[in-house]
């Protein structure tokens, strides 16, 4: 019998929870809002309650997650939520509640790897084994996979705060950093600089030539530093299917001959799944947790 | 018996050749200049010849090259120097004439990857499964692993290659780039702004904060994206030991509070191996191509 897994995508607005399989299939699923630590993971709690009762025991869960959180399974913040702005999650045991409930293997990772762990079981990055996914939007985040295997080192990366060059009239939305990518190029920088919601946005606009620029540059660090066999590209400002053509030649430009690389419009692709990757990351980090 | 090895390191002014063991013993060893690829390559082949009559054979050969270099197995440019601006090298094929002398396997990899390896069995990195290494000299390159594995992904990294935030009086070296780490922080871009050589320019001139703020920035780079659990750094430049204090002052002050790090004097530090990681690190190469 196929086994069935439970998957959450703890985000910042809200926890999707589902039960599905290594088919891809989503047999259940819900939306909760992220209030509380206490409200929302008591929700998702009953959320899979109800679904065991309904469908059958699952065989493991994952939890794919905004950050920064403690994915090592031997430190004692194991599975919490670090330090984050969000109001009231710093330092919320985000796997407890669920050991506690279900007596399964819970397996517990960022929500970009568990993104980028979906398009490579199915989607964009399907028989690689060195890519990047990042997801570009309200934040900028990065999933790694090196030889098979998803990056953690000291906890994970956090592609969105590298440095990048900036032009004259750059403005930053990272409280941190005055020359990060996520505060040149998230949704919200882009909104700030031009007065304007990204979606809003003309095609043909400036401010897609600008944004496709630190892109583009953001891409050459990481090509440069991983020498990935492909990048996958997502996130709310991403479904601006356009950006991708002007992407792909500022990076060439930017790489200016240095390095051979694979065939730009298969090399810099949009993402497979769309909005299910997460859940079914979800699904895969629970089998991994078996 | 303990097993020998032969080991080459492979660079653009001279090849290092030697034979020894995973003890980290060298037992020969001989620096051939680097001329024509027949003329070294044969040179080479000669020592080796020699040496295995003196001591015995050796089980397997290892080559850590400058690059860009293919160490794709299954590719038809496998053991090749890439396209280089160094003059005769494009092309060279540095295995086959090994092969043809000697049946023994062969391992080849970077100049960095190798030295890489070597600080991790031996040196700086030892026990760790994440980390960088990087030389910073002539030019700059970086060895990664990750997961206790080497990272390769298309070809190899080129971290030299990262794009960097610059100061108004920069000046880059680098031929493609205007605003590479290594145009811009390199033994030669420090010679050419500042109009003497970085080994004459004194303790408490202000070319090292500048340089120190480059080297940072890159470092920044490199932890955002892959989340190293040590750096190692070495080369020419390198050998400025009162780099290191500023190095580590200026990476706080680039993260600026946003990632925790482990204590910096042993999060930032020098090579431990000095010269001999390149040989050492070739027997390693050699030893897993066994």
């Amino acid at each position: 019998m196929t086994k069935l897994f439970g998957g959450i995508e703890a985000g910042g607005t809200k926890f999707v929870c589902g039960v599905g399989n290594l088919d891809g299939e989503i047999l259940a699923k819900t939306r909760i809002p992220t209030t509380t630590p206490a409200d929302t993971l008591s929700r998702c709690v009953d959320f899979f309650e109800e679904q065991r009762a309904i469908l059958s025991n699952f065989s493991a869960l994952g939890i794919a997650s905004f950050g920064p959180l403690d994915p090592r399974l031997d430190s004692v913040k194991y599975g919490h939520i670090l330090r984050t702005p969000k109001k009231g999650w710093s330092d919320a045991d985000l796997v407890s509640p669920f050991r506690d409930a279900f007596n399964v293997p819970i397996g517990f990772d960022t929500d970009v790897n568990g993104a980028a762990l979906g398009e490579w079981h199915w989607g964009a990055a399907k028989g690689l084994s060195n890519f990047i996914y990042l997801t570009i939007g309200t934040g900028i985040g990065g999933g790694v996979m090196v030889n098979g295997e998803l990056v953690h080192g000291l906890l994970h990366p956090e592609m969105g705060h590298i440095p990048l060059p900036k032009d004259d009239s750059a403005v930053s939305v990272c409280p941190f950093h005055d020359d990060c990518f996520e505060g040149l190029a998230s949704g919200p920088a882009i909104e700030k600089r031009w007065g304007e919601k990204a979606e809003d946005i003309p095609v043909g606009h400036p401010a897609w030539e600008v944004e496709a620029s630190y892109i583009a540059r953001a891409l050459r660090s990481f090509i440069c530093t991983l020498s990935p066999e492909r990048i996958i590209l997502g996130g709310g400002v991403m479904q601006q299917a356009h950006l991708f053509p002007l992407i792909r030649q500022k990076i060439l430009e930017e790489l200016n001959g240095y390095m051979k690389l694979p065939k730009m419009d298969e090399y810099i692709v949009p993402v497979a799944l769309e909005g299910k990757a997460g859940i079914l990351g979800a699904f895969l980090l629970a089998e991994r947790a078996l």
